[in-house]
Formats: C-alpha cells, structure tokens, sequence
C-alpha cells in the first residue's frame, strides 16, 4: 500500500527538500508517493509549513500526522482546523546551527569585538581586559532541546552559565531556574541573556521594563527566539538608558523588519535577517521519514506537539 | 632563611601584582622579601618580563631561577648572559582568556558575522547560509598549552579540527601533523587557520606566499600568536588576490601597529591591539609561588623552558 505524502510549504523549498526526502523514506525502506499536488482525501500524511497554502486541514480525512518543517509551531498550534497529531522539527542540523550563532554572538558580546570590528582607524585601543569566561553570567531562557544544547556548550567554553525554563529541569553545568521567583533569580544580576523560548501567550513579552530592570547595568540581549518574547519598547527605552548595553535581534513581530523600525537605526542593536538557524533539509527529511516510519509501525511520533501548552 | 625575590617588570605592575603574589607566597608557608629594588648578589628569584631593565643576568650570581611573567620567551631565551633556568608563564587565566578570543573569532569568521554588524542599513540580507562547524575546517599551527586547549573546545564546538606542531601530538578530537609534510597536509584546504606557534627562528614567516595557497580559497586567518609567523608582503598580496578572505591579527612584529601601516586600511583585516590574552595577576602570582616553592623544596620547575628548542 503506497503512502501518501503531501509537501506543502513554499513552492521553492520543494526542489530543495525532494532529492533529500526521497533518500531519507527510501533508506528507511517505504513505498510511497510524495509531492505538492496530492488530493486532500488520499493524503496520508502532511510535510508542512506554517506558510504554505493548506490552512484549512479538515478535507484532510485521513491524514494521520502533520510533520512541521520548523522548530517554531505557533502559527500551526491554534488552527482549530487541525485534528491530526502535530510533530515540531528537532533536527540536528538546525540545533548545530544554533549552537553556532548563539556561541558566537555570546563570545562577541563577552569580548566587545564590535569595538574592534568598528575600530580600524589606526588607533591602538588596548587596556580593555574583558573578564574570563568563568566570571561572566550567561542566563538561557528557554531550555528545551536548543536552549540546552547551547547551555552545554557555554558551560564547557567556562562561562557561568544559569537558564530557566516553565517545568523545571536538570542539566549539568546549567544552573537551572522554573517559575516566576525562578525567573527572577535567574534574570537578576545576568550580563548575557538569551532567548530560545516558544511563542506562547505565556512567554509574550517576557523580558518587559520590570524584567529588563532585573539585569546587570549594561547586559546584552541575543533574541535567536521569537520575536514576541521582547516588549520592544520597553527594549529601546532600556537600551537609551544604558540599562541593556546592546541587543542583537534576528527575531522580530514582523519580519523582513520593516526598514523605518527603530532598531536598524539604533547604535546599540545589531538586526540579523531570521539566520541564527534554519532547517537543514538532510538531516530534516531524515526526521520526517524517521516519523511516516513509526506512525507506519504505530510508534510514537517524535517531538510530539502538546497542543495545550502549545509546543 | 628569607627568599628574596626581585619583580623585574615595568614599574607598573608592581601595584597590580604585589597584593596578589604576597598572597600566592603567603598561602605557600615560604618565608620571603619580594620588591622591584633588590641587590643583585642577594637576589633568589627574579619575577621577570622581558621589556623589564634586567637585560644583563651576570650579577645575580647566586639566582635559582627567571620565572617570566608571559607565555613567549623569544626576547630573553637567547640572552647569553642568562645561566639560569627559564621557566615560562603558562597562566590557567591566559589560557581561558586564549580560549574565549580564539573560539570566539573562529565563530565569526564561521558565521560570517561582520557582513550584520556592518550592515545596519535596513537592508534584510537573508538567504546566506554558513556550513555548520562541522563542515568546516580549522587548522590550529601550534599545539602547545594554548593550541590544545582552544582546540579542545573548537572541536566541542563541532568543527572538523586539524593541528600542527614541531612534534607528533596525539590529542583527542584533534588530527594531528608534524614536519613539513605534515605541515602541507594540515593546511590544504583548510577554511579558518589560527596561529599559536613560538617565536623562534624555525616558525618565521611560517605563513607565506607558498602555505598561504595550500589553504581554501578565501580562508581566514587568526594570529594571536606572534607577529612574526607571518609574512606580512605575502599575506597582504594574497588578501589583494582573495586567496585569503580576512585576516584577524592581534600582534606585529612592531607594536602598537604604526598606524599608516597596510594592515589598517585594508577592508579585510582586523586589527586588535595584543589583547588576545594577557597573564591574569591573580592566577600568574598561583603559578610564580608555585615554582618557587619548588625551587626551594628541590622540585622540578614547572614549564622549565628547553633553551635549545627556544620555547
């Protein structure tokens, strides 16, 4: 019996991601047929975006799960529409990304490499020692799967490194915080804070002026989250105040960011383009197939979404 | 019986380090008198920076051992009046700061990070997108105390990490090369090159124009090593060329940099003023202690320098 498999995410994506997850369901030995123009009754599972065209998944009869494509479910997680189990991406290429823009940024703040970067007039500026590692307070909020993954390695290039989460966790080398009084001791006093909580009603404009005034006097904000974890003004005003020494943004409400935002023209913002991390498609179609194979064999889905607390 | 122990440096750092080396030496139960005035024929130790006004070694007849504040040696090691051990600084703070700038230059150089922080013009530059670490190549030229631990941690980070050094290493998640083939293999193609050789007359120019076009094309590279490494004709020819894509350099064979030197004005090369890692007072004072205790307790000398070797 073939299994029917509907790609449905921006047109561009599909010449990308076929080669890739034709050789991710064909290693794992399925019969199937996959594409972008599948009749919703005969669609047996969904590969998705939240941006494609497939809003609306009630002709989707018999459509046993819909595969997200992205880390990110809360344009998906609401649609009253959707009846199916709901699977986030966890992809090892995208959690490496990550890895990579949340270290880097978090080195380039620790070090004050802008300085530098922006200093080549000939002038010799030596004299300013940056602290080590060890006595630098780095807070993650957010410790699922890439806020614990980049938890661990800060902890092991010697940063002191605390993170806070809704349910509380247990993670060697990360001090670990959950709750409200939870979220305060973990914010007090950090000079490196960085996002990688869902969009959730719950997480909305968490770092807020009362949240922000919590910090060391001059931290920096590294946001490779969601844009709404930010109260933008009371950003920009903390930002004016010294109290946040800089921000650095590849996240925003609206993205592109319009190019009158306020936070292109700030000198203490750098905006980066939604590039801290993306799915990889090898090792995304690898999970996707990874998935049609268990729901195939009744296994459980990976990375269930839980639809209540919306991730 | 008193140890008297000269502080051999510029002026200045006598008010940073005394508290910190009193404190070392007190919590090592020896009986001393340490001041930057002491009389030749009584002085035990010498506490020593080779830009100090000790040049001249001969009258400290009855001098048990130079313990050199920083980690290069090259401007005292092939001083003929010197009969007494060397031992260099190998700082638990130095390293940790090497770390932190060395992994953190690597990350930006990986992803690309100055194409945002120059560009905050409200232009959304998206659609570039870095190899993750571990599709990229770093070469580490030096395995010492240094090159180790930065490679430790670069290859915790996920890069592909090769070295080179003098003699054959075997370090865990580093592949190791030795001699001049060794030399050409560790450089073919590699993508980010850090440079934390000696200075000795074996590593000069070690970057020319020859190894410079074994590497990928346009590669960066990062010394915070020596200035000498590098043939500065060479790699500004090969920068011009886009064999090299950036380079970040931290120290010069003339220090400060002359600010209407090339390096300066040219797009592609960033300029740091030697601040790449310093000896950090506090656990520098643990390892000059240390040693003299040994001294005394007729103990090897940690990190005794090999005068013939020059490192």
């Amino acid at each position: 019996m073939t299994i029917n498999i509907l790609f449905a995410a921006k047109y561009e994506r599909w010449t990308t991601y076929e080669p890739h997850l034709r050789t991710a369901l064909d290693a794992k030995g399925l019969s199937y047929s996959i594409g972008t123009d599948i009749a919703p009754p005969d669609v047996d599972y969904i590969v998705y975006a939240p941006n494609s065209d497939v809003q609306d998944f009630a002709p989707y009869t018999k459509c046993k799960a819909v595969l997200n494509l992205w880390a990110g479910v809360e344009a998906v997680v609401h649609n009253t529409t959707l009846t199916q189990p709901l699977a986030r991406m966890v992809d090892h290429g995208l959690t490496q990304g990550m890895i990579d823009w949340v270290c880097g940024h978090t080195l380039r703040h620790h070090l004050g490499m802008d300085r530098h970067i922006h200093g080549q007039d000939g002038l010799w500026r030596e004299g300013i020692v940056p602290p080590l590692a060890q006595d630098r307070t780095v807070c993650i909020l957010g410790l699922g799967a890439l806020g614990a993954a980049c938890g661990d390695k800060l902890s092991y290039l010697g940063f002191d490194v605390r993170g806070w989460s809704r349910r509380q966790k247990h993670i060697e080398g990360i001090t670990c915080y959950s709750g409200q009084d939870g979220l305060n001791a973990a914010l007090s006093g950090a000079e490196i804070v960085i996002l990688l909580l869902p969009d959730t009603p719950d997480t909305e404009n968490l770092l807020n002026a009362t949240t922000l005034a919590l910090l060391a006097k001059g931290a920096s904000i590294i946001n490779p989250g969601r844009g709404p974890l930010i109260d933008d003004a009371a950003l920009l005003q903390s930002l004016d105040a010294g109290q946040v020494g800089h921000a650095t943004l590849d996240v925003f409400r609206i993205e592109p960011l319009p190019n009158d935002h306020p936070y292109w023209a700030h000198p203490n913002v750098t905006v980066t383009p939604h590039i801290a991390s993306e799915t990889r498609p090898k090792t995304a179609s690898e999970i996707i197939a990874e998935n049609i194979y268990r729901g195939e064999h009744g296994l459980d889905l990976l990375h269930l979404v839980d639809r209540n607390a919306g991730y």
